[in-house]
């Protein structure tokens, strides 16, 4: 099974040569928020922030970014993980012959009653990454050790309940859009350039503390599990440098199942874009997001709401974000026309 | 196990006297929306009533709705039904030894890889029943029958995938707060005297089309099993009546196990505010809502930005849901000054 | 997926030819045990066969017949049934940072606590299927109506916790060895005129009441799933029938993943030997039988000892069947040296 | 829940005193069958001694020492493990709505297909405990490090899956029967000179390599989960010494949950006597046994066969033992007849 995750062995693989240094992967960051911070850039967020893009969002039309969760979806198998799966515990007819609550057979058929189950490796559907979920050398983001954090039931620092609901600007970057095909190549590795050329033509700009969307166009393959979950196109690790350091995003997140490219650069772990965003950066990562709609209607600027399951310890979620257009800002023209850099 | 929860043989049991009639319990209701109606009393949402409460939400002050998810947290399991699991499915040490990707022990320490998956009931934690939860004689809202339409993967109809994201106003009636107490007592029946009261004194008017939240306490007992899951408080079926056809409420949610009181009225079946409510009036219910940060506040009316997980054919999904205070409505005054009935 | 499983579209294949008339397929068999029956053919064994083969029994020489269970596995997945899962619930680390039981970290490292928990479909890994797993029309073995006797925890009828644990005599039929491949082609239909060439080539008589294991060599592909998944060769129904009827063998079962062949002959349901042996003849299936070391070593009869769990009301269960020579019957000569048909 | 298994705290309990000094509970102990060994005491068993004892075994009185699975059954939850689950995956009515084979409803119909799935902690039912179950200071029996053996899919070493199928001489030691009552009282402990008036009682010695089974009654109580999971009766530390020192048991199990009793004696850890058995003894644990048959038959010494399954990694495994009557040995009297120490 590895062998269709990561096309070159990784051993022999030779170090690609980078404009910048590389920052040291041999330890996760402290956080710039103190060392009690457990949610990284999230910290970006505030009352006022919040409020100044609510203001602004037309509810009248609103983009459901998430999709449906069913037995057979696409979802991160390659390890081992469990698929989503959905059982029934109660049906109308089942509840008549086992009658579980000792009320009779007519009872039973009178209430009718459908309840039902589901399992899922946490990273299942669309969701956010918790800064727990990759790390450097045992521990993860601001420092926090496995072996004096992690539990059988999960991270006591750093899981996914310590997410607030998100409440932010949403820029879709559609590089798919950009270079003119329906979706990337297998294995693309998007670079900062492919951004920056999809935000020119787009006209839009981004800011400190977006949400932002990165649109490679592999939800078309959806829900074909071997060509959605094998061989995707997706962040390279420059690009998200890019997007951390520069345009310092407080959300980065894809349209894809993992985010990042696979196969890796030559001379990285298999998942450089992940250990730098989470354990170097404190940047939340979401997959697996629905971008078809926002890029059919050309809508690159938006309010971004969602609110994560709040499952303790857990280093994902799952949630249903929605967008919402951006009516003008108090004060000033048309939004997001400033020149791209 | 069924003893704890029905404490009267409901085989002997008297029918109650009503003033008015009670619904026919023979047949679920066909829908006002038409044949092919699927979500109830959500169509009562539109464009211009999102955007409407939408547009006085403060953002800034923003309240959460949910509960946590974790392993020993109270859920519905006096029927069989599986309660919250969490388990990891990847931890640093764990990858080192394993080698799952192939990528050699020193990859492995380098990216301290975390994953986890769960598995829960789906009417676990704050969530929001669909239309199929409860039906009437094999046929849920709508008519849609279970022989026709419920496979082994859930229903093909009135799944809560359907459900849209909800925005709305939400309302909360804080009968605990009412009647002076903490939380009422074990299975204390909710009268529309007591909504209309705790109404009263809140100096807010139901509107139709509202998400309308009851607070009994029970939260205040959270995480406690026992006392958080046996002999419910909850509303009785004469204040879901008043509420879901006089008041036209959309939603209708509490902060306990299964909104209605436990063990039931006499004569009716264990579950009559759910049978009344999802399958004769079409209206959602929504359960284990943490109500206490509104309450202490004193915020009874708001804006409710909620997007249940979209679990295909489910009869109920998680959700986080928001709540944000309201500006003044343009054009008027103080909100929700009205008289009370 | 189901392409994958079926090579031809069942809804215009052609019934193929017979030379006797096909039992016909509309309704299951009457039990000849009685109107109680849940167990079939199993009633054939009696407190004297199992004595008269344990007491021939070289307990001295072993085999074990079961496959390992692991994260990976081969399993049915084509219809979306989850595959084997195992996750730990307690590891000496993790409960030194969690201390469930509230003995605190020194205590917790003192025990070193390991727990874990598995699931699975019931038909993965060596296993006996129970005579409700496939019926006809609504009904099964004996005719148990499923409206009536299945509930949501099972069938109430024919659950495999109603099986003894069987001891009885077993016979290996090698036709990978009679036919001297390794493992027979993809899909290939395995004939009666295989089996008793190679029960003649064994110089083996079958019995009434043997336990019949045929070895088609499949499980020499194992575990590489989508070798031993996909299109297998196996029991066909003609092959079934003389087994049943001509022979009448108690149990039967193969090394493969379903016992028969798919894709299936013309004419036919997906699955036509399991509903001939479990719905018409009562006979249990035993599938993914590791036979290996009974073919190299050339032990084509046994003494056959097997207990599976007792999953109620469950459509089949596991086990780990262990095989013995038998020593020579007193007062006869060589075992099994008669003619073959 | 941990004061409903621990009722003394621990951490102020003081050491009692014994006859000889207690194995010290610093480290595992080195196997003396070699730095390889997985297995312990298993390596008892050999081609001689399984025929020894199989060759008497009378298989027309066959019994089933296991119990059934079933959703509610009383399982280890305390600590939040996963109780037993059952969930049909395909049911008759099921299939015809889903069609997931894509046969079209008439072939479903037609074959009326049921699956089913199940999870379940490792050690629910009647079950035996791998010497990985419990260690000492991070390392289990013989000396295998969890740092270094156990990922996140079980141990590298000494998983249930090394466990060979057994068959070996039993023997029951009716302990309640010995004391007159149907199930000797909670938190009972069972000490040497229980089992030695036990045996005496039952005229039967005890051998080297004999598989122990300790009747407590507790199984009377099967299955009200409160009365059978807390406050169990069960084995001393001095008398599962006496049993695996000075009478060299290969196995000890009994009719209990745990095998040893709760609360725990003062000055010990909250499970001596795992940490000794499995850690310092290398003796597998057997729990769950169902022992009414054989106790109300007399039966104390039997032929006793079981195999585990084969959970690659994991610290149990269930099975279904049988045991059988001894036929009296070749060339000597009644079985057991010596005298006891």
């Amino acid at each position: 099974m590895p062998s269709r995750l990561l096309a070159v062995p990784l051993t022999i693989a030779i170090a690609a040569a980078h404009a910048a240094p590389m920052p040291s992967p041999t330890h996760p960051s402290r956080s710039p928020w103190g060392p009690a911070d457990e949610i990284g850039t999230l910290n970006m967020m505030t009352a006022q922030s919040r409020q100044a893009i609510l203001a602004r969002a037309d509810a009248s039309r609103l983009y459901d970014l998430s999709v449906e969760y069913f037995v057979g979806m696409p979802s991160w198998h390659l390890l081992g993980d469990p698929r989503y799966q959905y059982w029934l515990t109660h049906s109308p007819r089942g509840t008549a012959v086992d009658d579980p609550a000792g009320v009779g057979a007519a009872q039973n058929a009178a209430v009718a009653y459908t309840g039902d189950a589901i399992s899922m490796y946490t990273h299942t559907g669309t969701h956010i990454d918790a800064l727990n979920h990759f790390g450097l050398q045992g521990a993860i983001w601001n420092g926090y050790a496995a072996d004096e954090h992690l539990g059988d039931r999960g991270w006591k620092r750093a899981g996914v309940e310590k997410f607030p609901p998100i409440v932010a600007r949403g820029v879709l970057i559609d590089v798919a859009g950009f270079k003119g095909v329906p979706v990337l190549p297998d294995g693309y590795r998007i670079s900062a350039a492919d951004l920056q050329g999809a935000l020119r033509r787009q006209r839009v700009a981004l800011q400190p503390g977006d949400v932002v969307l990165i649109r490679g166009g592999r939800m078309t393959t959806w829900p074909d599990v071997d060509r959605y979950v094998l061989q995707q196109p997706g962040l390279s690790l420059e690009a998200a440098r890019w997007l951390a350091e520069d345009r310092q995003a407080m959300v980065i997140g894809g349209d894809n199942l993992s985010l990042e490219h696979f196969p890796v650069e030559p001379g990285h772990s298999w998942v450089p874009v992940h250990t730098y965003l989470l354990a170097q950066r404190g940047v939340p990562i979401v997959e697996v997001v629905d971008l078809e709609g926002l890029a059919r209607d050309g809508l690159h600027e938006f309010a971004f709401v969602a609110a994560s399951l709040r499952f303790r310890g857990a280093s994902a979620a799952p949630f249903r974000p929605i967008a919402m257009p951006l009516r003008p800002a108090p004060g000033r023209g048309a939004s997001g026309g400033g020149p791209v850099p």
